[in-house]
């Protein structure tokens, strides 16, 4: 059995398993790569290493050069233009691939998690901000390279300001942030309801917000459905381009599941492009969690050394 | 050499051309199908039939399946759930092909057209709509079916009507009509004009805005430009969702060329995420007119006909 190493990396941690064969054998947790990427993903190989490992994956957060393995550049991760393949292949001596995150954790959906058995799926991650990953006949589609950052396609023109530099990204409106900000600007004009005891003062994260209406705050539970609501018209927008089979939603806000899909699905299927001729493709939550980046950089490390062995 | 027939139906006009090999050797132009649309495509392949055409393909404006060659709906198209490939095939003995008219017109382009010799690109069609058609790896990318139908992606929450029945719709802001409407909206400001002298009363369609462009009237020009910005934006969502290697438009409003082309390039260039590290791909003019859909009926007919016999 084939094994290798995933490394999953985002702006603070970066998450390092190793596979055998599709399975998670070992995993470690670091924390913020620093200024040095490169140095921190070989650190994390390094400690992960056993002599029968025949090929690393990296997952990063931003845009990548898939067929020369270097890291162009993303908001939230240091540097530009790495050559992460060639220098992590110089230090281990064995095949490395470099893909963007989104598409990591989309091939892992697809092997192991809420994907298995399509071939035609998009998957769409909520956090920060919305990143993204098209499987196409059952591989990863990345069109030049850098396909899938639908977090930035307009949603609403001279809208919101998004941290990309430019206005209405679809991003500035179902994402964390976009359900934090939702909460301050509801807790300002209701400085005295309950939301705004629940929440301490400055504490409005998507986290603390999802928290509240996990517990039944009522407008809490409003914010999810509004935020909701915006996921559901930009997923509606990705299924009249791409007339996905099923989209699976990740993320650390898409693991909150039901209370934020139930209002994208009605939303969607309201608006769907033909919607009296067609169904709505299913919108699933995510299976693998938190570990899908890492151990789908892994999969597809196996993935594209089997092929070329072909 | 391969003799095939190839229509385009959109909503008044039915094109039908002959092919011989790539080469079109005859053309037919009919006006509105009526209601029995399927009798009009029969009508025009009886038109052009020679006992050596092999192949029949159709092109649609609506949602096509593919794969059984049923007309799902369209909304400038009458009829629905329209088994066209049967009744063709039935009628005439020779495989038939039937699908959207946008991807139609792309695997022209592709073949003997602006996007010759490329393998990952996106037609954007501008008429009464937008349309559009993926090309990826060299073949038509349609999804389940329906893929590239990007007119009705999000592009301003709560905006402008669109005929879907949604609002904001990509198309409201960068089409025929919504040229036509950036002109009436000026001239009721400016009814004293010059651009209300050149368009003579009601006379407000994206056609006669655009030939007062063409004839150097500042006000058309400018409105021209609006039109061109939304279109760049839109492609830059595009690009972020694709990363193509080119997008090709085409369509009435297309043909007007750089006038259109200009703006939109700036504005994309101007608005690509990660563009401080990306080039913007080429953004040119289809090159095969109003014929494109119907070539590219025939010539997908041949592409699959060939594709089977193997």
């Amino acid at each position: 059995m084939t094994a290798s190493i995933g490394i999953d990396i985002g702006g603070t941690k970066l998450l390092a398993v190793r596979l055998q064969g599709q399975e998670m054998v070992a995993k470690e947790l670091f924390s913020t790569p620093g200024e040095d990427m490169v140095g921190s993903v070989v650190a994390a190989v390094r400690e992960l290493w056993t002599d029968d490992v025949t090929s690393v994956g990296v997952g990063v957060a931003g845009l990548v050069r898939f067929n020369d393995g270097v890291f162009v550049w993303g908001p939230h991760v240091p540097g530009s233009n790495v050559a992460v393949r060639e220098i992590v292949e110089g230090e281990f001596g064995v095949p490395v691939i470099v893909d963007n995150d989104a598409n990591a954790a989309a091939w892992a959906e697809l092997c192991n998690g809420a994907a298995q058995g399509h071939r035609d799926v998009l998957l769409v991650t909520l956090g920060t901000g919305i990143g993204g990953a098209v499987i196409s006949g059952g591989e990863v589609y990345r069109g030049l390279s850098f396909a899938g950052e639908w977090g930035h396609m307009m949603y609403q023109a001279n809208g919101l300001q998004c941290d990309c530099g430019k206005r209405g990204c679809w991003e500035t409106v179902a994402s964390g942030p976009a359900l934090a900000r939702l909460g301050r600007e509801f807790i300002a004009l209701n400085p005295e309801g309950q939301l705004a005891r629940l929440l301490r003062k400055g504490d409005f994260t998507g986290e603390t917000i999802t928290r509240a209406a996990d517990a039944g705050d009522e407008t809490a539970r409003g914010l999810v459905s509004q935020v909701g609501a915006a996921l559901g018209q930009g997923l509606c927008s990705l299924i009249a381009i791409f007339d996905p089979e099923m989209i699976v939603v990740g993320g650390g806000l898409g693991s909150i599941g039901e209370s934020l899909l139930g209002p994208a699905r009605r939303v969607a299927a309201d608006a769907l492009h033909g919607g009296a001729h067609r169904p709505l493709p299913p919108i699933v939550v995510a299976s693998l969690g938190p570990e899908a980046g890492a151990i789908g950089a892994g999969l597809l490390a196996q993935h594209h050394i089997a092929a070329e062995a072909l």
